[in-house]
């Protein structure tokens, strides 16, 4: 059985998958974060180079030598973060011990359905872990925090699901849309595609474009944010999702909209956004007239929500920003692990954006 | 009456609003039509100054000095392109004599519903002009291009309303798709903002940020969308339209979606868009597998479409790409007068972008 | 006279400019720095107005109100902060009292020559401050630092010359370079253009543009560079710079060669840099075949160099990046009041940057 | 013996390396040529595969078939255009006839001195060829273009070449600047770098980045600089060149600045870069007071250039934009052949860029 720590005694954090995108959010995070002490570093094809080599914004560790992404490298760590290609992260969970926090990064063990696993990931079901979005509300009236309170392992949720959940999740809790007709379309930084260089990534290529991809509900994010809503709602949600990749490096703008059920009254919609958030440190749902930006929450553990009612059209549009590597991995992984460490849920988190 | 010029004699054409976007975009493809020589360059308080000033890209007129709008130096040209604020082309219009073609950029003569005119822009209604989307199919089986042959009064389509229009109305005229759900996420470079200085319009705002505005049906382009949708559908039409700003100067993407009308096999879907655009030299339906891109479209003429069911929800997934100030705007506006002169409807115009 | 502070009980920080772009950066800082508590906002026309409508990546102040700058406004707190238009910053400095820290972003005190105020500023000269750039080597082999230690008054740097002069310094310093043939161009993000809105400065304007301005040595920052590459030389340093704006938000990267000095052995250069710097927790000389990025500084106090020598022609040429308004602003205007205060230097200042 | 054209029959010209993004530009640059029918179409590893995998932007060629790059396939055209790795197009041309037209946008056949070519490129080299930069002053008092006319082999400059050398070139032919003293800083968009996907050319990695390559005179592009201010001085140039990365896609900004000759009148200086291009319909010296931007050429064959004296430092700056891929590449290419077929020099090209 994990313990609590006690005192001040630095955690330490090993990180599977450092030179990737993930991995140096992660570690970032990490180096500011007031009770972590960074320990292995490991990586796939770039084990024996240095960090300062992938991640050259990371001074302090810049000498440190990757090593091999093997059970023996993370054990006798606090926490071991696995920010790996997904069908990697359960072999090495079960080789490390009950005592360590391991905290997936990727896919594996986000879908409670093994049939949707099956439909938009293939190959076996890792099973499910607890779900970092602490936030998120519940049909019961609880969030998703109680679960990952003292949890030993932690699933952090996709980038997408992150943003587009905590936008339609109060009004599914509080009865207010039709669980049938939601559209969701989000941009997304390019990061969010991987550091592998791909043609089509090219800066060349993506400054000055907008363009989608997974068009037609196939995204793998689809059922996950389908997932988190049904929770919200008490009862089966379903989601129109379409992505697109943004000209930046960072930043999900999430345009999400649901038809109001009926008999709501368009001007009681907003208090229940308001009411859903008004405790949260990290979601803020912004004064009225002011709109969500990905550049105010570059690098933040924030989320910004607005909610308007589009009356002609019946439905409820709410828009909504997050960091995709910050609050939408990296952030809202740190956050879960404060949690389940008994620790102070915004410890080494800032919800203030780097800008302009 | 306008008589169809006759032999290859230059047409004379000026500009009013030549020192904003929408006039430098004019401007620079009438350079490059073979038909026209650009005469009188109109401003309002930038009278006075050279061109060179406003639009650097434009060697060829860069010693040009700007004029005051007025129908005395409008007056006397085959065609005037009026690219003004609202409220302000009805006027100068009724000063040119029908023998003159007047091309409105602007959205004075775009709706036919005097209603939602007053609803969406306020003040007195100009009453509508023929409007300038050529390849826009409508109910009867026609083409809005018919309507523009010999016109004499042109308005010319709003960015958003070009790029979404075109997705969702080949949908519609072939009644694939139900009248009241229709879903559309829009993204615009920050052109289509326009050229007057505000805070958030700098670059050091937008660059890295994408954010919305005119969220919940507010957004004037809303009523336009639907009477065209409506034109193709043959009722009533209801959209439920949310723009937002991209880090990028120019180009729209537009996902729009819509539910299946009953019955429908979505396999029969893609059809209707290939069959709707075989002919037309500036709208592509890209081939299965392959994704619109603003940056594929940038200075060009053209449209890319891809069509996509979303089986699970229900939906026909429409993406498009445009660049907001060429076919949204100035080629658009180019290629109506080429139909209402007698030319070849492509004259002057590309549809290479401008890539990478 | 003004005590250095004991124990840990919180130091106030008033901020005057604080609806700019320094002024937020300061914010930030502020907002994680374990001594300070945020007192006073002012602001000059936006005053009134709460800080959420300026900086809405600041969640933390979004609820402050903007009051006036002034004296009576700005006193009682440990440390002012003055983020204002040059020439502002004098008689509000002389009302404060001397147990007040006052610091400096704007120009008025950094030049210790009345001649090079009058010549690039015009008007009166306020004098100087102990110029805030503590890694600064000098011709004594001390560091500016020293001049920062319990300091009453403090000139922050501006952006440009924090790069360039950390850039050059230490072979001016180390005798290896020519004094008189001294060329630097240097490209800015365009927050450094300041927030006012200004057509140039717009999005659609400097996304895709790299252009200069201030060219032929008629940048006000030029006698600052000079001043400092003197006080590393102990010498006259004359310097041709140039500056152009990126399309990027923040950060600048400086190019600065100098003639090597008769006699230099070019294979000895590099270690005079690596020397200089070897302690220095903010300074950092990259290894070999590693290049400087603005991207990798992002947000960070840190600077990024690398020394190449040049051989054909007789230069050594240094590249730098550095974040403008964090070490080039913000970020170096905290680290000189730690140093006046007697705190450790690097307290509330990160190295890492927020990338990708 | 090669004959010039005659009538208006069409030229066919076929692209060796289509499917790279100085292939796409050649290509996008002979459709709207009024003279040109585009041919063969070849690539390495991407033969098979269509154009319009490669090329979004060019509808009219998209279902086009690449083949791979042989003589067998490139002979029969009126112009073949090389646009291949160096190393590869001695061999290619030697295939073809001298009724061909090649033109080699590529290194193989720029530098004129052997040994020049062994220290930066290695490996043998392959002869020179006509230099297509038909502007370039000459210390003769003619110009390159006159080299050109009915050539039958056309090497095309590098891009940072073409703009660096048209932007000192006048100096120099006038005797104002001293030969060894030249110091150049350029910033390019990352489509040169080419379209073979590294990490560090990912959009995630480029965009907000602004970083060096190399630095300290060994860029490829250095003895080609030197080669042809040498040819404008009528007397050994060597220069100092450090090439940086800006976050755009297309354009470079050339810095280039060196030291005035002894005696010359400051005040005189301007005059020698006016009337030098006086003629030129593609390189504009700038009104005082304006500067060039890479947005202003963009897609552009047009060259910007302004001219300033530091009298301070004693050097005259030049700032010079021209897009890379049109005028620094592909443009270049199409006005050469222009000459080389005794064609209308700017035929088919266009100096107004696509802004904003």
């Amino acid at each position: 059985m994990r313990m609590t720590p006690r005192g001040t005694a630095p955690l330490t954090a090993a990180v599977a998958g450092a030179s990737g995108y993930a991995g140096g959010e992660l570690l970032r995070l990490l180096l500011q974060h007031p009770r972590f002490r960074v320990g292995a570093l490991t990586a796939a094809s770039s084990a024996g180079s240095t960090l300062g080599e992938h991640q050259p914004h990371l001074p302090a560790l810049a000498d440190r030598v990757l090593r091999p992404t093997t059970p023996d490298v993370l054990a006798g760590h606090d926490v071991v973060f696995l920010a790996l290609p997904h069908g990697a992260s359960a072999e090495v969970a079960a080789a490390l011990g009950e005592d360590v926090v391991v905290v997936d990064c990727g896919a594996d063990h986000r879908l409670t359905d093994a049939g949707a696993w099956a439909e938009f990931y293939g190959g076996t079901h890792a099973g499910s872990w607890p779900y970092g979005l602490p936030e998120l509300p519940r049909a019961d009236g609880t969030r998703q925090r109680e679960a990952l309170k003292g949890a030993g392992r932690i699933a952090v949720p996709g980038c997408y699901p992150t943003g587009v959940s905590l936008a339609l999740a109060p009004g599914f809790a509080a009865g207010l849309l039709q669980h049938d007709d939601v559209v969701v379309v989000a941009a997304s930084g390019t990061s969010g595609a991987g550091k592998a260089p791909k043609p089509h990534l090219l800066g060349a290529e993506v400054m000055g474009a907008m363009s989608p991809y997974g068009v037609g509900g196939v995204h793998r994010h689809t059922p996950e944010i389908e997932q988190n809503l049904t929770a919200a709602a008490g009862a089966a949600v379903r989601v129109s999702f379409t992505p697109t990749l943004a000209p930046m490096p960072r930043g999900i703008l999430a345009t999400s909209t649901a038809r109001l059920a009926a008999g709501v009254d368009p001007a009681a919609v907003r208090a229940a956004w308001v009411e859903a958030y008004a405790g949260e440190p990290f979601v803020h749902v912004l004064p009225e007239g002011r709109w969500p930006s990905t550049a105010a929450v570059l690098g933040s553990n924030a989320v910004q929500l607005q909610v308007a009612v589009d009356v002609r059209a019946g439905r409820v549009v709410v828009v909504s920003a997050v960091d995709n590597l910050t609050k939408g991995t990296a952030g809202g992984a740190v956050q879960s692990v404060n949690l389940a460490l008994g620790l102070d849920e915004g410890l080494g988190l800032s919800a203030a954006g780097v800008a302009p």
